[in-house]
């Protein structure tokens, strides 16, 4: 509900309300707004107060009215006018994704969908827990042993070690021996050698497809899946070939069957704890995965970021293949420090060195200093045992938020398993996640998962911030209203 | 002059020796090894023990034969083979630069000049100051505010702060503020709204290119200039169109006929103390590019990475243009902690949002806690005091290095001025970086400044490294028998 104040009218407030939601792609380009009389209804007001506010949004150019359809949020330009203008259409080169069909052909679609949700994570919607963040909350990750292992690197001498020189293009040789450790106890047989730091795991995924791919090539991706991929390799130029993501793995008819038709050149893959359905890959699908890979020839990246939350016996397809044509990503944001940005790949020793000239060509070296103080939370088993508490604290949490789920109607549609629910809500997620966004709730609908943008009643939660009922009492009002 | 000793016969010591140096990329793809009678002469050992040398190279796949030219380092095959094996070459996508002429189209020859060169920073060749380095040596970069400025940020609370959550998209929101600041000075007009953080100067480049370029489009670079440069752009599959840089800057008829047939949508230029020439910006050929610009609706990227040792005065065209259509990229690798990564952008208010995205898309954030640190010591003036040490001291540096040079017999292609010296030696400078590596000196030989390989008698030396009469004397005595 609206209250006018001194200093602004109840229209200002509306328009300014929706402004900012657009600018911050709470609002997707494309979206429908409330109809008027909607509008009013839900936020208290005249409807000629939400008329006039539409009218200043519509004076700004954030939205566009279509006849008899009412007002959505304008697409954005791919580029600025003034620079394309008197570029004619003929002259520009042909891009291969341009004339594609069956492929995701939009090209700056997924890019604002992804968007949409990573600016969500960082934005702070309100003080209440937010059921469609990607991470644990801040007080969750605080630890002692962290700032202790900062200590010990910022010590003058050690500082200058590891600020006055670029550093070591594979990243800190202490991460590496640590990390080769920890992936040994996966199963998966890493060396020093063929291992390399990243700014996080998301950058690891970008040295990977910019290093095996060429614009235009075909990738399979899951669907549904972490959005931030499927808008990345769009905006790279790669065509994305959506695999249904299974409780058992990907829908094997259908990679086989794009293997067939496209001859895809990478697979990328979240095999345990899959985002967001929680699904972990069975050993038979991973096998027979394997098959398919060395039959038609591609790579694939197998992102383990949730692997400690996971446990150690899960089944990897980098662990099964031995890393021949398998490419291990991960990361640290979900576990200790999010803005440390410390990630890492593991290679075959013969993709290494161009993996590597990838990494030093987008960012020279990584920040040496967080990635060693990373190693020594590693090396003393602190982050073992952190992790054990988060995982133990996390199944209470997720005991919990599943029974509060189930009481407000929402039903599961795959077995509730570490950090994210996959719920069926009944009702448009898109239009439910504005709605409580009025109330302070960020949530992540289901449509943001997919590659291409459609309506869905799907919607990821987050097990660490939905055990609040508060959140549940304020989603079942709204959904007995939609 | 090799030794021979108990664990390793003189074979194994001489083709270790160079299968270290390929590996390195010292001896870049398509390099001739020396003759087998050179060889043997310049180690001090038997023909025979050379010929043993290179048969176990060419064992192991490092080199190829070709018949009566000699021994050379093999081209690496872009994909592993097993992967491409089955794929027909008429099933591929065309690749847009693929059938271009007249522009750079060989696809991974320039990323592995570049990569040379950056291993070459990175490879620590000898206890010796190094000529061929891109930086300033560590000790000139020691200072007690950093350590300091760190102490502030790694107090437990604060380092939560900064490690428990992603951060801001944008960067940390005090160095943006300095950092607008700071631009006001350099008269670009920048507000913290309008500039975005990235890890180093080199990945606010890459962000740039990839916002603003789609595979296959035109981009102006400037030649000689920085190999990273070219082979990231190359590596994205962009087509370089090399514009020769002359002492009052870029070569405008070249740049007007290069608009006319080819279009370009961007122009990467470093104007201020130029790498490797040393040349700056004249405000007459700054009016006239902006005037290109605007005619041919180009955007242009100012790569400011050296203003730290510049004149405040210096002619830029991101304030000339007042950043409408250019956008100022800088970092501080050069002159405070090349290992903390971080750099900038300063954008129009239009391409913030779209390059913003590609942040995310690529790293998600960077690491706040190194950036407000960075930030503390801008915004107390220690790292404006700091340059002006360094600038002294490099103006003494430079002074005593010039001198060495020309004694040497080295004529400066362009006036000596900030870091690098741009000097025609008279010879070979591929074939003389390989006989000063055997001494324990890397050189940044010409031919790595230019978009596509070739013989160069110029080479790039680092003012900082050169004040050194033994490297000079090495570096006659080796001349004189080239």
């Amino acid at each position: 509900m609206l209250m006018k104040t001194s200093t602004q009218s109840l229209t200002e407030q509306l328009s300014g309300r929706f402004a900012q939601r657009i600018r911050d792609r709470l609002l997707a380009p494309g979206a429908r707004l409330p109809s008027v009389r909607e509008c009013a209804r839900q936020h208290g007001v005249s409807p000629s107060t939400v008329v006039a506010a539409y009218d200043q949004l519509l004076a700004q150019g954030l939205v566009e009215a279509r006849k008899n359809r009412g007002f959505f949020v304008r697409e954005p330009s791919p580029e600025p006018e003034s620079v394309r203008a008197d570029a004619p259409a003929g002259d520009r080169p042909v891009s291969p994704w341009g004339t594609a069909t069956g492929w995701i052909t939009a090209r700056h679609v997924a890019p604002t969908q992804a968007t949409a949700l990573i600016r969500g994570m960082f934005h702070k919607v309100s003080g209440r827990p937010q059921p469609g963040m990607g991470a644990f909350p801040p007080e969750w990750l605080e630890s002692t042993f962290m700032p202790a292992a900062v200590r010990k690197v910022t010590g003058t001498k050690v500082l200058q070690d590891f600020s006055l020189q670029y550093g070591e293009p594979m990243g800190d040789s202490n991460l590496r021996r640590v990390l080769a450790q920890k992936l040994a106890r996966l199963n998966v047989p890493a060396t020093p050698e063929n291992i390399i730091t990243s700014v996080g795991a998301t950058h690891a995924l970008d040295i990977v497809s910019r290093t095996l791919l060429r614009p235009g090539d075909p990738v399979m991706v899951e669907e549904p899946g972490w959005a931030v991929e499927f808008a990345r390799l769009t905006a790279l130029g790669m065509r994305l070939l959506p695999v249904p993501r299974r409780a058992d793995g990907p829908d094997l008819e259908v990679m086989a069957k794009y293997c067939e038709a496209h001859k895809p050149k990478l697979y990328v893959s979240v095999s345990v704890l899959h985002n967001p359905t929680g699904y972990s890959l069975l050993p038979g699908s991973a096998h027979r995965i394997l098959q398919l890979a060395n039959q038609h020839d591609f790579h694939i990246v197998e992102d383990d970021t949730y692997s400690h939350i996971a446990p150690e016996h899960a089944t990897r397809l980098c662990a099964l293949d031995g890393l021949q044509r398998t490419i291990h990503v991960s990361g640290f944001a979900k576990i200790l420090a999010p803005n440390w940005r410390v990630g890492f790949l593991a290679a075959p020793p013969a993709l290494v060195e161009r993996l590597l000239d990838t990494k030093l060509l987008a960012t020279l070296t990584t920040p040496a200093l967080l990635e060693r103080a990373l190693s020594l939370c590693i090396e003393q088993g602190q982050l073992r045992r952190h992790s054990e508490r988060i995982r133990a604290r996390l199944d209470q949490a997720r005991s919990r938020s599943v029974k509060l789920a189930l009481n407000a109607g929402c039903r599961f549609e795959s077995e509730p398993a570490g950090l994210f629910g996959w719920v069926d809500t009944g009702v448009d997620t898109d239009v439910l996640a504005q709605r409580m966004l009025d109330e302070g709730y960020l949530l992540a609908p289901g449509a943001l998962f997919h590659a291409e943008r459609k309506p869905s009643t799907l919607m990821r939660i987050n097990f660490a911030t939905t055990q609040d009922a508060a959140f549940w009492k304020k989603y079942s009002e709204l959904v007995r209203r939609m």
